[in-house]
């Protein structure tokens, strides 16, 4: 639902112990804040700790920067690591795509719909083909073309720009490049990608086609974030739909957009909503 | 998961305030437990506040019923319909049925196989047709038929045999009858129905056929709580299966079966594990 | 799959008896045609037979027109209701839609982007909210605003402004109007409407209010044939998704949203491509 | 829906020419049959043809052995693979089992209560458990344990039992065994598994502990009909089941369980109804 600007929201995960709950919300409760939701989590395997709080201060005289400053001391106590995001505080979100429309147009619609709570400082492409779909929303649009001899330059460039419009998260919307390292590590836990197929099947190139070629009864989509091993990273979101002798690889790729915008946009929502925390090279997502 | 013998559930629903996760949490962990599974919801229309936690004993020196009467106090305090349960205690649910033996059959496999954790101190039927699969599986049958001239003997007989057999829960596993008020209100939100059909669509008789005259592209189920206003109690949990035109009415009947099986198997593990909690007419379920 | 250009489209109904296929796929065998696609229904409780086939004329000299003349000495012998469509023909389809966005931009995209096989010749709307979208899209849009207390001169203009672009089909895209009889009756057949519930769940105002108000588990979208009945007409395609107590009205609109684009999408290109046939009050659809 | 003993099913596949349609039907027609049901196929990159026809011969004076054998002029024009089942002839279908009863249990309820079509002549497995289940039904059970250090007795012991039993088909209902290659030749095309993943994902060994491993947000199950390249057969069935961080590999087990149990069963009625037509390593499935 809706987030009024007197929200904030709490994030964190540390080892498990008793007593975690009753510090935090014993925390909140002296402040005046109110429980709004909250999630937890207990991987007994891992003996870890996973919480998120969404906390109503609107009965608080405690400002945002002192709750933070104070909570400090329970955190260093229980060994978290945790944020704390104002709902006043919106993430810049960069998105970088290529030449298929159908993922950016959904999250640009989505965005200019009020449904999807971030800013987006820009687009970049490696090609000129969804310049003017993105200008009409408004957003400005970089060019950032990747040669195929030496495509270093241009992921300097693209790493340069994102940076300089200060972004929070960059999102891959069916962005046809391999990322290098460097991109992916400066990065970490907020470069998200929607990949076009159930992972991990059907890792690597053209996975619609593995998949006719395999003769599977269902495609996929997956939203994970990216990390230096190629389709490896946590799994964020999946879905599938079903496919039938009659879809072709053509076909394929046509019920898969509808599965890969769907998979992405709440992929994105339940990471702007700091839903997601990680675990080692899976996510916990409080959906 | 398995629950261990150590393990205790608390349920809470109560006027939301603040403090309330605080003082419960804070309660549990000055006893030694530790949180291994916790569930809020904050309705903010209602202003209610329901909480579910599962707490490991096994550090504790408190005993269960010590633990249950201290926490008297603060149930009071924040004016809380509550209940806490031991993993040790295994409700004894009595299952009606007619003649239709699939969700029978389900659940009496998913309970010999260790799935649905409760005891089954016997089957009551109207008919005699599935006491040979009731008997199989070590479980007393009892046939009480309904004459259609005067069906109240039956129904008390019925809620004789219930009650003599102490069942904490009452499963109608396609029972064809329409219970009376007072075993309605004597089993109040521990009445569990399956309704073939995806309430409210189609309440009444053969919702199948109903369907099949409109039309639908998917049919489906419902696991709900009995109450007086037939088909109209809180719903625990639903699901659809896809259909065609190609199905007639007794296709769908047969395609139907796989989602009531499912629907009230899970319906019936929610309940079983605290995980349903009433608010008026609808239920939370913590799933 | 994309269809050539020397593919026509051959849709059939008539009372079952034996010999229709061999009937028809005699005829266009003997005309060179292969069969690309073909599905067949027999509705064995109203005695009907329906059937759709994809026709590859590629290798045959007879033109479309003449194989339209000469099958109606078959179409006659059977009593048969037919159409053919060849796949240089592009129906004009004319979108209605008021202030809400979504499925108004889905399918302007899924145009644009080449997936929906229709010419769009205007968009109608009783606002101006969206003309800015639409014009972008480089399709001209009327703005007829619709007077609460005498509502008949704009439906009479819409109608007027819909026949003078020869509009083969219309898509109400959320238009939040109830035509009168006399425009259902126009286009009927080919008057598609999204309606955001599960049909016949929720008929009537604000279905996910009502959805909210009762609880229920999941909630869909109904892609359906206006009639006069509100709400009645034939359905051609249905889905749903999953919403827990945790899911305010707000929400419950947020993620009906996503439902409501794709059962549209999909219903209207089962349209497009001839694969909806009408059986009374319902629809064969072969999906 | 329920087979009349009046009808039989024709099944073909061939090169795909222009005809064939005409000609089936047309042969068909002359000897007084009705299409109940038709299904084709078109595979356009390979160029061949597939299809099914249900054909009522309560007309027709032609018996089915005369239609067999008439046939068979019109198979050899068009190079036809094909077969002609009769609804009066059921399929003998043997099932292997090892100690899992969710499957087997799910069989033969199924089969119990009429609406698997087949006879099932007996219950072979490598473990005594399932025994009294087995026999309860009515069926006889064969226990032929695998001997670690050397298979090839059992499992030629467990072929000579199947086909004693004159098997048409074989299905491993969670068998743990991975059968030679002689067996799999012997059954070539007959031999039903269902593997407790999506393949191609996690293929070998604890396919759930795989999926827990790499965090997968829906757990799947196959059903394909066994080849000698383990895991790599024709997939007749998919379907999955939504999980997330609070699923444990034991949970994941239970939540697969209903997703086994459902996907062998459709995958079983496909075959048993003649629906699956092997296209190399691919399935045509006309559900």
């Amino acid at each position: 639902m809706k987030a009024s600007t007197k929200q904030q929201t709490l994030v964190v995960s540390c080892p498990d112990s008793a007593g975690i709950v009753a510090a935090v919300s014993g925390f909140i409760a002296d402040r005046g804040g109110l429980l709004v939701e909250a999630n937890h989590h207990t991987d007994l395997q891992q003996s870890w700790f996973y919480m998120r709080n969404v906390i109503d201060m609107r009965n608080s005289d405690v400002s945002f920067s002192s709750f933070k400053a104070q909570f400090q001391e329970i955190a260093e106590a229980f060994q978290m690591q945790w944020s704390l995001r104002s709902a006043n505080t919106r993430q810049k979100v960069v998105l970088l795509a290529s030449r298929l429309s159908h993922c950016l147009a959904d999250l640009l619609h989505r965005w200019q719909d009020g449904e999807l709570e971030c800013d987006i400082p820009c687009v970049i492409s490696n090609h000129e083909d969804l310049r003017r779909m993105v200008e009409w929303h408004g957003i400005p649009f970089h060019h950032v073309p990747v040669d195929r001899g030496d495509k270093s330059a241009a992921f300097a460039k693209t790493l340069e720009i994102t940076q300089r419009h200060e972004a929070d998260s960059v999102v891959l919307a069916r962005y046809m490049q391999i990322l290098p390292t460097q991109f992916c590590e400066a990065y970490s836990g907020r470069l998200i990608n929607i990949h076009h197929s159930f992972l991990p099947s059907f890792v690597g190139a053209d996975p619609y086609q593995q998949a006719y070629d395999r003769g599977v009864k269902l495609i996929g989509a997956t939203c994970h974030y990216v990390t230096e091993d190629l389709d490896e990273g946590p799994i964020i979101e999946q879905d599938v739909i079903r496919v039938g002798h009659n879809c072709d690889r053509q076909e394929m790729i046509r019920r898969g957009r509808d599965v890969e915008k769907l998979v992405l946009a709440r992929g994105l929502r339940y990471h702007l909503e700091d839903r997601v925390l990680l675990q080692g090279n899976k996510a916990v997502v409080f959906s």
